[in-house]
């Protein structure tokens, strides 16, 4: 078990921004809300699987909706416990630890305020060591460990539990939820044994994040060397810096979609275009797809290397796209129809011609 | 507490097809699954709320989703009562009755097939005495009662238990679900004591539903007297007969929608429009609304006066369109804001002027 510091979380709220790829929400007022929560109840505690009882509950809390909404409506901080307690009730257990469920922005400093205000530790794992825009996106899918039981709750007391077959069904009836209760409310889902995270979860996830975001601390200061130790430590590629020429960005269908094409600082004819779900999924250069899901697409800016989210895009800017390697939990079978181009719709396939590029 | 024969549960399904006003379902299949439970488990047992203890629960069970559907999904059996079990567990007490949420076809029949199958009388009342589409139209909302706690449940495991503050929420969070589930699925709501049910309910309906549809049987039969003395007992007037010569239909935001129109049989000049969700709403004849909701619109074969739903609906088809008035315990505050045409989206007032006509 180790605490997490104040500085521990500006590193892990930078790195789970730049690891969210465009989603998992503006950190800044997860990060308020971890701020205050450790100043009212104490510390955070970080644990392992290793420290918990192998049959004991882990629940996960985190904001589902579009981005482009939860910018603006500011979570109430109630609604995560009360998500949490209608799940816990109607399994007849409590959780002995909380942890979250994907690397991005945050989502990943809810669950640490809210396992904080509960008096109980978060664990260092998660089921993606990314964002992805869909509930049924994690490596406990490929498991075959279920998202539901699952509840969804808003703060004005609305509130669903739902039983799903299959964690497709689950995201489909999830997104129905939140379409109606506003674009961004509490999900809790995969509640799991710590025997299942063991098993299935990606571990060290939350401790990676920090890792990630102090080297980007680094590069933001000017440090020598430090960009060339950001790409090392996550295997990241450059893959392109240009300027914002077009922003198509809609909120449908309970997320937010859009393209952001960018023209190349050095040379006007090469054009970058992004597909964006939550997300950013695909760049295509000219047309031809070099970055794809599963792998992270970046977007930073161009002088002050901030991780730019996907409702913080803006005509104009001055953007580098870095592409960076999944987490290698990802690599099992079943991985590409899951989390693959033609998951999300695109009839191409998964490329990986930018790995070795620095 | 009376029992049910086999001959009640005829007269029952064709008054409840009638009073559906075009919804609740075709009642065929609510038949057969209510015969097979009372030849598996022994009859139908009914009971008034004065037989029932004050704080005893009362629950529903329906279909929810669009009749178009609804016609083609049988129901499986086994969603009603997974939805009841699942919402009496997470209020932690089984019922003491069933209940029909509202006066339908199918949705008449199968609280009583479920109730036979889990040993449980059926309690005569209902919320609407007709059918209406969304599910915060009930007279249980003009009393303050809840729809919620609710479930969705379908026949393959998949299942929703929901909190919602107002009963306009339940029911945009129930319409999402189902959207997801098929458009044709179980639905438990308005949980409540038999103190709420005696306060609030419509009492007799059951009973007023198989007298209707005993009276509606003598038409067909072409029994003496009969059309009058169903005129008289329903305080209905035939405002129009005419040939269908347009129908537009279609299943869109979880509800069949369209309109029918009319071409009088014995004066091809006028015509008369019927719009519909789920429901048959407003009749216009050439322009000008003479029915309207709350009061009830049902259309007749002109020949067999076989009620006709409004997925059965067929170009060609001539049809006697009676009106009714609705249940006088709709007469409440909020019943035009809860169940006037502007619930609906027609900005037109509610009119009464076809009263007194035969």
């Amino acid at each position: 078990m180790r605490e997490l510091t104040i500085d521990d979380i500006d590193d892990l709220a930078m790195g789970a921004t730049l690891l969210g790829t465009g989603g998992g929400g503006d950190p800044y007022v997860g990060k308020l809300l971890v701020k205050q929560a450790i100043e009212d109840y104490g510390p955070a505690q970080v644990v392992t699987v290793d420290e918990l009882p192998d049959d004991g509950l882990i629940m996960t809390t985190a904001i589902i909706g579009a981005p482009t909404v939860i910018l603006e409506k500011i979570p109430a901080g109630t609604e995560f416990r009360s998500g949490i307690g209608a799940l816990a009730a109607y399994l007849g257990s409590d959780p002995v630890a909380l942890m979250p469920i994907e690397v991005g922005g945050v989502n990943t400093l809810v669950p640490i305020a809210t396992a904080v205000e509960m008096g109980i530790p978060i664990v260092d794992a998660d089921g993606m060591r990314r964002a992805f825009p869909q509930i049924e996106m994690t490596v406990f899918t490929l498991h075959g460990l279920k998202a539901a039981p699952m509840s969804i709750a808003d703060e004005k007391g609305n509130m669903c539990v739902f039983e799903a077959n299959t964690n497709q069904i689950a995201e489909s009836l999830a997104r129905a939820a939140v379409v109606q209760l506003g674009l961004a409310n509490a999900i809790s889902c995969y509640p799991m044994t710590v025997a299942d995270v063991r098993r299935g979860g990606i571990h060290g996830s939350m401790t990676y994040c920090t890792e990630v975001g102090k080297r980007l601390s680094q590069v933001q200061r000017g440090a020598p060397g430090a960009w060339d130790e950001l790409l090392s430590y996550t295997e990241a590629a450059l893959v392109f810096s240009g300027k914002v020429i077009d922003i198509d960005r809609r909120t449908t269908e309970g997320f937010a979609r859009g393209t952001v094409v960018l023209e190349h600082l050095d040379d006007s004819v090469r054009t970058l275009r992004v597909e964006i779900q939550n997300e950013n999924l695909i760049a295509f250069e000219d047309g031809e797809a070099v970055v794809t899901v599963p792998d992270l697409l970046c977007l930073l800016d161009h002088e002050s290397a901030d991780p730019i989210t996907t409702e913080g895009l803006a005509f104009g800017q001055r953007l580098d796209v870095l592409a960076m390697p999944c987490a290698p939990e990802w690599h099992r079978d079943g991985m590409f129809d899951l989390v693959g181009p033609r998951a999300f719709g695109y009839d191409i396939d998964y490329v990986d011609g930018w790995k070795g590029r620095r």
